[in-house]
């Protein structure tokens, strides 16, 4: 590598290191809103939040970025940059391009219909009265119809929504996400059917029983330490607090998670706290010596998820851990579960049952939901449907799949916050995180054969050498899709997901 | 005001409020790093905190500030400007002309050497060897001196010195110090005598009961209600947490202070958080019209020093506070105070006792301590000594003036932060403050005869009303010098606190 490279390459780095000091900051902020914020400072918060994504798409299409990405990519001595290096550049590239491609004034107006379609959202989901939502549904698609054309462009993607899904999953399709997609609904719809049909069914009666907030916190804390997400120690680099809606943020030597507490439904504040604590483990596990550098991040949403889902489900719902937890947990609840057994346990955290709500719902219903969600989203920004027609499509689909009814849409088309966001293209990276998880745990079961005997003595500690050597070290080096090549040898593929949800489902329903 | 003179003020006046809004998010980032920070994430933040304050530097000597002041300044409409408007400009102006003159490698040297000071401080201080710190304290002073030299040509000010005080007490003189504190101390060491040599002296040992630190955190609670800084409600724009060193934070709708529990001291939450309590309702009662403006602060640390010392003393220590409170604290605490009668509590609460440091003095002896700081910083920054004499005349000054032997440099030079940390000038203000909090007191009476009654009747209410009217709603209107007169009617006077503390001792210790 060239002189002139190597400080045209290191100025480029410097600019990224000051974004990424400032986004990690701009984190905290939000963190803080979510968390600690007294009610009165919304407005102001609001204002430096907005102040802080500002300065941060500033720098972020600083034009010097420019000038340092054109030095280093017709230098004569480009090619000899490393992977880490050309990767760097890469990244930077392609965010650099987008950002300065997309008008501010769209950006702002954006961003402001952003803030009132969410504030409308609410208001129409309290009435259960879509006529409300769909007006200023209706903008927010068409500036992001908008965004998407232009994108499409600069990622030279074939059609607007796979720019969107891009943003999320890099160089996913809906073409491709349309095929396995159809594999793994034809796959779970038929399980659903044998899990349904089974003789055996679980008495989840239990999960309702009261459960006082102070012995789920101490619980949780046992839960965090198991998976050793560090919230207590002097070298502590994680927290866990409580949100209505549970969320991991951070950077590196900062990554915080959040849990609720229910007093009748314990069972959410251990799943959410195992699936945030699969996302904070991930971000923890990152090259350290990438700190500041965009390789230094998780790959895309889909493999975050995979990292989330692969704790909270193939790891928290299995009969293994609960070997080793589900004692702890019957002594530290007194005597409230005394009389349920390990195969009513884990057969009731693991009931397979049809809902209307994608947050409530199982392992094996789950992917559904998404399914159903990715083609209304393709179809609109295919112009193929519009805003007008999506409950009705979506109660069609909720009864198509799952055989459940919407009465209202507020249960229906209006339950999630996304659309209201404007985050089109986000939903299919939920289920490819399952469809990936199933893969990484297929890998994982050849070289950690006795990982379940392990779990099952309370060690999660070469588990999480395994996920942090063969996908967390790895952060952004490579697109998803050459990723998942990477840790398991192939690409993306519904089997191993699925296989691994009739075989736990066949044990538990005995089928 | 003619048009163009509008449109450069308005201009102005957006790049203050975007400084207001980055240096409020700033100080989130900096409340989190005191109170909810993974210890691990220090490194990151210390790399935010340095980002977020060169951005707000940037912003602050921006040259197109330098240009809309000199557009207002030259206009010929600048006189129809109003007082408030004027005042913006001013101190927009003073800290343009600061900031713009401090060279920049200067101003980063500091901030370097301050970081190494304060960690060689807390070494050295660990160790009780003040050589180890003294050659990094000198670095700092010469750094000092240097930008005390260039701010007195800005300023204007008579000595370098005095450029120092002008930052936290805006045209302040050590002159007018000295005159002052000279004053106070003869008034004060002749009330520490009387104390000393009164025949009744109070039994204090109680306040080494334990009280449970769940005890103390509702009693804090009781305390922020009583003075109305709101914590728990929906309209909320306050918080109280913990930290080993209490302090306030925030802006307008935001403002938090902090506390400290002792097992085995349960005095000190109880006037700690008294105090933030009386900084952060100063803050919470600015005008809200001047959000994002200059104005629209605190007038000085001396004035913010007033009111935090006017809610933990003057109302926290008085007889009637603890009429209506003592009752409700012996309840709260079970059995663990009920041989103590309310003379013997306000008695032991204001015990005169002179001792070696400045954080636990009593309100008698407090500034005596604030003025050995202020004789040294003023004869060092005038030559007068240097850094290697500090010791020897320190430990000189509290015999003298306290009648205390230091035995080592930890428990006298090294005791407070202050110096490491470059904060020259700062000291004074906490005696200022004191004095300006009897003015206010003197003053009050004469409007509110029956404070004490209400007092007694666990009504803050309408002293509260008072304070925001005559005090708070000012905000940063006026000098400092100027406030004081416009509130009281009379030049800063050290007569009204010698007074206040006179004739609460007398009655105290019966002289």
């Amino acid at each position: 590598m060239m002189k002139s490279s190597i400080s045209s390459y290191k100025k480029l780095m410097e600019k990224a290191k000051n974004l990424f000091i400032l986004e990690s900051a701009a984190a905290i902020v939000h963190w803080d809103m979510e968390t600690k914020m007294p009610p009165k400072a919304i407005r102001l918060r609001s204002l430096q939040l907005a102040m802080l994504s500002r300065i941060g798409h500033k720098m972020s299409t600083d034009p010097e970025i420019g000038k340092f990405l054109e030095e280093i990519m017709r230098h004569p001595e480009y090619d000899r940059l490393d992977t880490v290096q050309k990767r760097n550049v890469y990244l930077i590239k392609k965010n650099y391009d987008e950002q300065t491609k997309l008008p501010e004034e769209l950006v702002a107006e954006t961003a402001k219909q952003q803030a009132i379609t969410v504030d409308t959202w609410k208001k129409a989901k309290a009435a259960k009265d879509f006529s409300m939502f769909k007006p200023e549904l209706e903008k927010l698609v068409d500036l992001r119809k908008k965004a998407a054309e232009i994108l499409m462009e600069v990622k030279k993607t074939a059609t607007p929504y796979d720019a969107l899904i891009d943003i999320f999953e890099p160089k996913m399709t809906a073409e491709a996400i349309s095929r396995v997609f159809a594999e793994l609904r034809e796959g779970l719809i038929s399980l659903i059917r044998k899990c349904k049909t089974a003789p055996k069914q679980p008495d989840t009666s239990f999960l309702k029983r009261r459960v006082p907030i102070d012995t789920q916190r101490r619980f949780a804390e046992s839960l965090t330490e198991f998976i050793g997400y560090d919230i207590k120690s002097k070298e502590a680099g994680g927290r866990l607090d409580e949100t209505e809606h549970p969320f991991t943020t951070g950077y590196y030597d900062d990554v915080r998670i959040t849990t609720h507490y229910y007093e009748d439904k314990f069972d959410s504040f251990i799943f959410s706290t195992l699936h945030e604590g699969g996302h904070a483990i991930y971000e923890q596990n990152l090259n350290p010596e990438w700190i500041f550098q965009p390789v230094g991040t998780g790959c895309s949403s889909g493999f975050h998820e995979s990292q989330s889902r692969f704790v909270e489900n193939i790891i928290g719902r299995s009969r293994e851990f609960w070997i080793y937890f589900l004692p702890k947990f019957k002594e530290l609840t007194g005597g409230i579960l005394s009389d349920v057994d390990l195969d009513r346990f884990v057969h009731s955290v693991n009931h397979v049952k049809p809902s209307k709500i994608r947050i409530e719902a199982d392992e094996v219903t789950y992917c559904l939901h998404i399914i159903i969600r990715f083609n209304l989203e393709r179809d609109l920004f295919a112009d193929k449907i519009t805003v007008t027609e999506l409950p009705q499509i979506w109660n069609q689909s909720y009864k198509e799949y799952l055989g459940v009814s919407i009465e209202n849409d507020s249960e229906g088309v209006m339950q999630d916050t996304h659309w209201a966001s404007g985050l089109y293209g986000y939903f299919p990276s939920y289920a490819l995180g399952n469809i990936y998880s199933g893969q990484i745990l297929a890998k994982m079961k050849k070289d950690l054969p006795d990982w379940r005997r392990q779990l099952s003595k309370g060690n999660f500690h070469s588990i999480k050498q395994w996920l942090a050597k063969n996908v967390h070290s790895y952060g952004d080096l490579y697109n998803p899709a050459d990723l998942i090549k990477k840790i398991v040898g192939e690409e993306i593929n519904v089997k191993p997901y699925l296989n691994y949800l009739y075989e736990k489902c066949s044990k538990l329903y005995d089928f």
